[in-house]
């Protein structure tokens, strides 16, 4: 994947970023050794792009096959390990990381779906899938109900950026300009989610059930 | 795909129940918003034939690739949403509708199984996986022991259905009558199971572990 | 792949000890059916290999495609199914069983990922995934945090086994000798860990969310 710089450095921050708080979020929830928790970071960071890698046929996957990625993600991981203890210092900064991830895979991932030949609402579902797919893994791992499935207002902004990008690419108008834009915008509507607690209708509440 | 008519309306009627069936049972365990009714019930519409398509290699997966798929399993969810707080009243429809798409799905999934080369024993496990695959990623998905892995008589008609539409092909009388005819055995054997409570022999009961 | 008979029949040994071990670890957790014993079985016996084929590309995955592994694997989650109530007596076989997987599968899964191309760092992260990747499938199944994520010293030799490997393969000094060393090696330090409860270093006990 030969793109260009400034949008491979957002990659790589994304990769960063959600290696970073994949691993944290998981520490948070489960006692994890240094394996597992390298092993959810770069579950997080990389698993969206490698899900809709297997989806479109791109195999090997390219993050996965890629070891400046691999390297990126170990990274955030690592780093998630030793400030575990005071985690709660960073939940801000977390916060804000995860949203420029956020932001910037479900453009990349709606953008590599389209050069692939997918057409646009599956590009749109891969942009999303690529920015929420590896949480999503991470979450199942460590047996939590997926975020994105429960009322984070987590997959909205992911698929409004994914569609802008599939816009974008449509009106031949698609760039490194429009992608920062995007990438921006997306940033933007999550923040604004996480500011004022959005959330999308909900089926009405039940008690739980025993199973 | 180009399918006899038939067979693809049986398979969008499936992937429909599949869709409803899927979003309803997420919801009946978990509080969900829309974007997590919608992935789920998708999930189990589209879930099982995408897992099929990525073991032999069929990528992208054909139920993904086609708009109509996705968008039928997404108006099965769709109708899931709104008529979730009802739902007690449909519990008969549901089950009558969900075993019609594993007799379906059983079907062409072990039909396509052997389109792409692969060995009769292999075309009837991914048969199966075609038709109880996208509901165990769904019971995955909401922290569910999936029902297939238990005490259901699930797994049984959709590998009988898998198994006769194997020997079907190779008796060289596999077409769209036989396809119907060997649906409705499974359809059968799927509503007795549910009317007379059959169970596959299990392990000894245990007291579960407090892990 | 037209494996040495001696690399054939420890993978097959590698193959049955998996679907036994997934099998028998399944059971203790969740009331199964024969249908969901064999399943379990056979993801945690084939599931490694399967999930190291779709990151390669090598689809349909080699292990589901030969008929011997699916016997093999099956006929382990059979045993398991019909000695699972006085499994305590077998505990230790089991464990040297799973430790004998382990030990060809990061070899195997390693040299594999090599052929297909792929660099040292990603055959290595192959190399495990091959020996882990079922028994976390399983894990997940069942719901239960995979073992692999906790403390368990059972990654650690997988990854040792697979950096050897793709050392031996480097110097070209790889063949069956060094392979069937090689997972020795990995046996005797799975079995030591076992032995001394060896762990690697965790984050700080927490005190369980309540979720």
């Amino acid at each position: 994947m030969s793109q260009p710089p400034l949008l491979l450095a957002l990659d790589l921050t994304g990769t960063f970023a959600f290696g970073l708080n994949g691993a944290l979020t998981a520490v948070r929830m489960v006692r994890l050794d240094l394996v597992g928790v390298l092993t959810l970071g770069m579950m997080t960071a990389l698993g969206g792009g490698i899900l809709r890698d297997i989806l479109i046929g791109s195999l090997p996957p390219a993050t996965f096959s890629d070891v400046i990625y691999l390297g990126v993600a170990a990274g955030g991981a690592l780093v998630a390990f030793f400030i575990s203890v005071e985690l709660e210092r960073f939940t801000k900064l977390i916060t804000l990381f995860d949203a420029a991830g956020l932001a910037v895979f479900c453009v990349t991932g709606a953008s590599k779906a389209l050069v692939y030949g997918l057409g646009p609402v599956q590009a749109v579902l891969l942009g999303a899938l690529t920015a929420v797919g590896g949480g999503t893994l991470r979450d199942i791992a460590i047996k939590r109900v997926p975020n994105v499935l429960t009322s984070d207002f987590y997959a909205v902004p992911a698929l409004v950026g994914a569609a802008l990008t599939v816009l974008a690419v449509r009106l031949e108008v698609y760039g490194v300009t429009v992608a920062l834009l995007t990438a921006a915008v997306v940033f933007a509507i999550r923040m604004l989610g996480v500011r004022y607690s959005l959330h999308v209708p909900s089926t009405p509440r039940r008690e739980e059930p025993e199973e």
